[in-house]
């Protein structure tokens, strides 16, 4: 099966992991809300990093408080569903990806902020995968409810790079670690997580 | 002059602090909004750290939500009088609180939820006084507009301390770190900050 290709990602999730992810649906909403929970960490740590860059906090104050409240409602999706709140161990995604963030300033900030914003594209995709596929009519709603502000928040870390950024550097680096990003998603986890 | 001390507080605050605050109001709005961000850090934090704590991870939801909106409120305070976003070197009074914080489980628990009411409520205590005295209307407005919300957080803080432990134990620790808070601000911190 084809798939569109969602902005600045270089392949398509595979059929393997939509069918990873159907058949455990528990788990998958489980890391939902530890991913929701982690974007806004993310986002809240940038902006304690870079404090004097105004534009930076700003878009990072509304993606956190936008995330917080992307956790909240899955954590009573998964409350109504009788899943408790538990650990799971995270898959390789996040640390081979924070790996290629380089050690020293700017570089650091243009990675920090082009990984994020993978993170995000690929959240999106994933998403709107679930919401096509699944028959629980519920959480397919769900699912869509958040697209258009996953897509926003993808759109404010590509927008937060070429503001601070040559777009030229922006998009050679954003290419670079967009085919690390499909590389580590090209072998299916074996534990099913959003980003396995 | 003689101020009534908020629950939870050991001492209320000196004349002093009042007076360097209202002597330095553009630097106190600066460190409120590093106030606001690390607040809403510290709940995340804490949450990330005990995700099977339900009621602590929904009650810790709501106060980074919280703490974000207050966090964009003083920023667009700080951006319409022209006062620019900055780093701020932090005043002994947080670090000397988290050196408090035992390290073992079930005691880090309660020390840090503690700490983190403490601090709650001396930020109330603060935004109160700051309020009732400042001629600037637009500021006392919003500091007032605050309180509640900050007395709100003190509280959960508490009941989720007593959610955990035994009332004993909670209020005996209690007043062994209220102490130390005070004793922390007993002299006033040379910088200009909401807990100078
Ligand atoms: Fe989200
Ligand atoms: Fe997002
Ligand atoms: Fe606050
Ligand atoms: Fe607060």
């Amino acid at each position: 099966m084809t798939v569109a290709t969602v902005k600045y990602l270089q392949t398509p999730t595979s059929n393997a992991w939509i069918e990873q992810a159907i058949a455990h649906l528990d788990t998958i909403l489980l890391d939902h809300s530890h991913c929701e929970r982690k974007a806004a960490g993310v986002a809240l740590n940038l902006m304690c990093r870079y404090p004097s860059n105004t534009e930076l906090v700003y878009q990072l104050t509304a993606i956190a408080r936008e995330e917080l409240e992307h956790f909240d409602r899955v954590n009573q999706i998964l409350e109504r569903r009788g899943i408790p709140l538990a650990p799971l161990p995270a898959p390789p995604y996040g640390a081979g990806l924070k790996a290629k963030v380089r050690r020293n300033e700017p570089e650091r900030l243009l990675d920090s902020l082009l990984v994020s914003g993978l993170i995000e594209a690929r959240s999106h995709e994933r998403l709107g995968l679930l919401a096509d596929r699944l028959d629980d009519r519920e959480l397919a709603a769900f699912y869509r409810s958040l697209m258009a502000s996953e897509a926003r928040h993808y759109g404010a870390y590509w927008v937060l790079a070429t503001t601070y950024f040559d777009r030229d550097a922006v998009t050679e680096r954003l290419e670079e670690l967009a085919a690390v990003e499909s590389e580590l998603l090209a072998t299916l986890h074996p534990e099913p997580r959003i980003h396995s």
